[in-house]
C-alpha cells in the first residue's frame, strides 16, 4: 500500500469511505477496553499475593536490627528495605530513605518542601519569582501536574533516542538562575521507553547550573522493567556526580508499585546528604514514620536484590506478549502508510506513538467514541498541550492480549481515519 | 506531712539531704526506663496480630463495591473504611477521606496546603502577611511542631478542666483576621486529658472568625480512647457547626495507629465539601491513591464500629491498670506536699503534671540522669517554650507496670528534690 500523503483526493475519499465502515462496525461493538494508565494487570497482582503471607500473626515482627516492626520508630526505613532499594538505586543503603506506598508523594514532598523552604542554602523557590523546570517531552503527566499545581513554569525539552536534548539543558541551566529543575524518567521513559545514553547521563552530571539550588528529579521509575533479552543499561548518575563535584545535582525516586502492589507498595528516595537533611527535616514533621509491617512483607519474600530481580522475570512473561502484540499491530497495521511513527522499547510501561500532526486528539477521540480509552493527546506534554498535537502514549499492561488486540485494532484504524480526514481537509 | 513551702531553711537542708540519698539509690541501679512518647506497649500491639492474618494470598482482594484493592484506584478510600471512619468521626460515610498510615501527615499536609493554595477562596496563607494559630496550652508538641515549620506565629491558650479558655479565643479570633487556625485535641486532650465540654464546642461552633479562612484543626485522636466506667462524651462539632451556619470550619482527624499498630493503621479526615475540594485536588496530584490493602485487613478484623470499640475495651484492660500506677503513685508520694498537681484523665494517653513553678526542666533532667526518659520540658508549649517551666507530660502507655512504679518512684522524687532545690535558692 502506498502512504496516503501521496494519494489523491479521489483515492482518499474512497479510503475514507472504507475506514468508516470499518469504524461503524467497531462502534456496533459496544467495546468496553481501557489502555488509559499504566496500570498492572490482575495477572500481575496475583504474581506477588504470598508476601501477604509472610507477616502473618505468628510472624517474627523485628528487623534485623531488633526493632519491632508494629511500633513508631526507624523513620527512614527498615535497614533491609534500605539495602534492597540501595541496590536498586545505585546508592550506599545508609543513603536511602524509605518512604510510604507512592514515589510520586515522596517526588511532590519534595518539590512541595523546596518550595516552601528552599535547599541548598537558598532562599525557598516561592520567593524568588519565577522559577522553571525543564520537562523532557514527551513526558509523565504526574509529573508536570506537580510542578504546575506549585506555578512553576515549564519549558518543553525534545527527547531524541539518546535522552533530552542535551545542548537545549546545557544552554538553559547553564544561563538561567530561574532554572531550577528537570524531570527525568531516565530508564524506559514515560512514556516513549528511552533510556538515557551514557554520554547524555555524563552532561547532566556535568552541567554548572547558573542556579546553586538547581536540582535532577531523577525518578527511575521502571530500572528493573526489562523485557527483552537485550534490556537497556542506564548510568549511575550518583557515580558520575561524584566525579563532577556535582554531589547535590540528582535526587533519585522509585517504588515497588509496579513490582509488587500498586498502591500497597513502598517507595523510596535517595540524595546526598546536604539535601537530605533539608527534607529529612520536613518528613520528620509529616510524620512519625512510614508502615514498616509493609517493609518487613517486602523484605521477607523478596530476601535479597536477586530475589527481586527474579519477580521481575514473572512479570516480563506476562508483559512481554502484551508489548509484542501492540507492536506487531502497529507494524501490520501502519506500516508504510506514513501516518505514524512509534517507538520500540526494551521496557517499561508504555509504547509513544506519534500520529500525524494534528491528529493526536482526534484519534483519541475517535477510539473514545468506539469504546476504548486512550492517555488524553496532550498529556504527555506540559500543560496538556502537544504543539503538534501528535502524541499518544498507549499503556499495554492492563487489558488482557485478546482485548488488547482489539483495541489496537481499533486505534490502528482511528490512526488511519484521522489522518485521511486532515488529508481531505 | 506539711508542705516543703512552710518548712524553714533548717528543715528544706535536712529534706534535701534525705531525698539526694534517695536519689543517689536509684542511679546506683543503672535503670533505663522510658516515659517520654504515647507510644503503646508490646502487649498492645499483640492484640492485633491477627488482623494480619486477614487478607491472605486466599482472600477475596475486592471491596463491597467489587474494586480490587490490589490495584490503583478509590483514591479516598474503600467504602468499608470510610463507614468505619464515619461512625468514629461523627460524620456521613460519604464526607470522609481515608488517608495512609498517619493523621499527623493528613494534618501536616492540610496545613502545607493552606499555606501555598488557600483556602475559602482566600489568598495563600503564606501571601498574606504574618499569621497566627491558637495553640491550647499545654498541647501536642508535633502540632506545634508543624505550624512552627511554616512560619505559624503561635499564641498560647491557656486550657481549663472545658477546654480552651473561650474568652481569649472569640476575642483573637473574631478581631484579628491573622488568626487562621486553633490546634485541637478535643477528647483526651495531649496531654491533660481534658475533653471539650459542651458549651466549649457550641462556642467553638458560634465563633465568627474575621478571617473568611480561619479553620479548627480537630485532631480527635482519642475519640475512642476510653479507660474508665465514666468515658467523657463529646458534642458533635460538624452537627454543632451546621446549626450555626459554619460548615467550612472545622477540619477532623483520627486514625488507627493508638488502635492498630502504630505506623502501619490507617488514617482518616472529614471536612465540608468546599474544604475538601481544595485538599483532594492536592492529594490527587501528591499520589496515585493510599494503601487499600492495609484499609481491607482493617475493615475485614473489625467488621463493624461495635468490633472496633469492643478492641478498645481490651486496650483499656492493659492501659487502665498503667494510668492507675500512675496515679496513684503521684497521689501516694506528692499529695499534700504543695509541689505537684496533676489531672485524672478518663481517657487518653498521658497523665499531666504541673510542677512547682520553674522545675519542670530539672525534674527531667534529674530523672534523665538517673535513667529515666520523660517528654522534655517546654515540649507541651509553642517553641518549647513553657512560660512557667511547670508542666510536664507523662506518657504510661509504652512501660510494663512494674518498670512504671518504679519510674513514677524517681519521677516523684525528683519533683520533690527539684521543688526544695527551689526553695533554698
Amino acid at each position: 500500500m502506498s502512504e496516503y500523503v501521496s494519494m489523491n483526493q479521489g483515492e482518499l475519499k474512497q479510503a475514507l469511505a472504507q475506514l468508516r465502515e470499518q469504524y461503524a462496525a467497531f462502534q456496533a461493538r459496544n467495546l468496553k477496553l481501557d489502555m488509559s494508565r499504566g496500570k498492572p494487570g490482575a495477572d500481575q497482582t496475583d504474581l506477588s499475593v504470598e508476601m501477604l503471607d509472610v507477616v502473618n500473626s505468628k510472624a517474627d515482627f523485628n528487623t534485623e536490627n531488633g526493632f519491632d516492626c508494629r511500633n513508631y520508630g526507624l523513620f527512614d526505613g527498615i535497614p533491609e528495605m534500605k539495602a534492597l532499594f540501595g541496590e536498586m538505586l545505585g546508592v550506599p543503603a545508609s543513603q536511602v530513605f524509605v518512604g510510604g506506598n507512592s514515589s510520586l508523594n515522596l517526588m511532590f514532598d519534595t518539590i512541595s518542601c523546596m518550595m516552601t523552604h528552599g535547599v541548598g542554602g537558598c532562599e525557598p523557590w516561592s520567593e524568588q519569582g519565577e522559577i522553571k523546570f525543564l520537562c523532557p517531552v514527551p513526558g509523565y503527566d504526574r509529573h508536570f501536574a506537580v510542578t504546575e499545581y506549585f506555578g512553576v513554569t515549564m519549558i518543553p525539552i525534545p527527547m531524541s533516542k539518546d535522552g533530552p536534548d542535551m545542548d537545549e539543558v546545557e544552554r538553559l541551566v547553564q544561563s538561567d538562575a530561574s532554572v531550577k529543575g528537570m524531570w527525568c524518567v531516565p530508564k524506559y521513559s514515560n512514556p516513549a521507553g528511552i533510556t538515557y545514553s551514557d554520554e547524555t547521563v555524563r552532561r547532566i552530571a556535568a552541567l554548572k547550573p547558573a542556579a546553586k539550588d538547581f536540582r535532577i528529579m531523577w525518578d527511575n521509575a521502571y530500572c528493573v522493567h526489562d523485557l527483552t533479552d537485550e534490556p537497556d543499561s542506564l548510568l549511575n548518575i550518583v557515580e558520575e556526580c561524584q566525579k563532577t563535584g556535582n554531589e547535590d545535582l540528582p535526587i533519585l525516586f522509585c517504588s515497588t508499585s509496579k513490582i509488587t502492589f500498586p498502591g500497597a507498595g513502598v517507595a523510596a528516595m535517595a540524595a546526598s546528604d546536604a539535601n537530605m537533611a533539608v527534607f529529612k527535616k520536613r518528613f520528620s514533621l509529616q510524620t512519625i514514620g512510614f508502615d514498616k509491617l509493609n517493609e518487613l512483607r517486602h523484605a521477607r519474600y523478596f530476601e535479597n536484590y536477586q530475589g527481586f530481580l527474579q519477580h521481575m522475570q514473572r512479570h516480563r512473561a506476562i508483559l512481554e506478549p502484551k508489548f509484542q502484540a501492540v507492536l506487531s499491530m502497529l507494524e501490520q497495521r501502519l506500516s508504510g502508510k506514513g501516518v505514524a511513527s512509534w517507538t520500540k522499547p526494551n521496557g517499561g510501561y508504555f509504547v509513544s506513538v506519534d500520529v500525524m500532526e494534528g491528529c493526536a486528539k482526534r484519534v483519541v477521540e475517535l477510539c473514545k467514541q468506539a469504546g476504548v480509552a486512550l492517555t488524553p493527546a496532550g498529556a504527555t506534554y506540559p500543560y496538556g498541550r502537544d504543539p503538534k498535537d501528535s502524541n499518544i502514549r498507549l499503556a499495554p499492561t492492563y487489558p488482557p492480549v485478546d482485548e488488547l488486540i482489539t483495541a489496537m485494532q481499533l486505534f490502528c484504524l482511528c490512526v488511519e481515519l484521522a489522518a485521511v480526514e486532515k488529508l481531505l481537509g
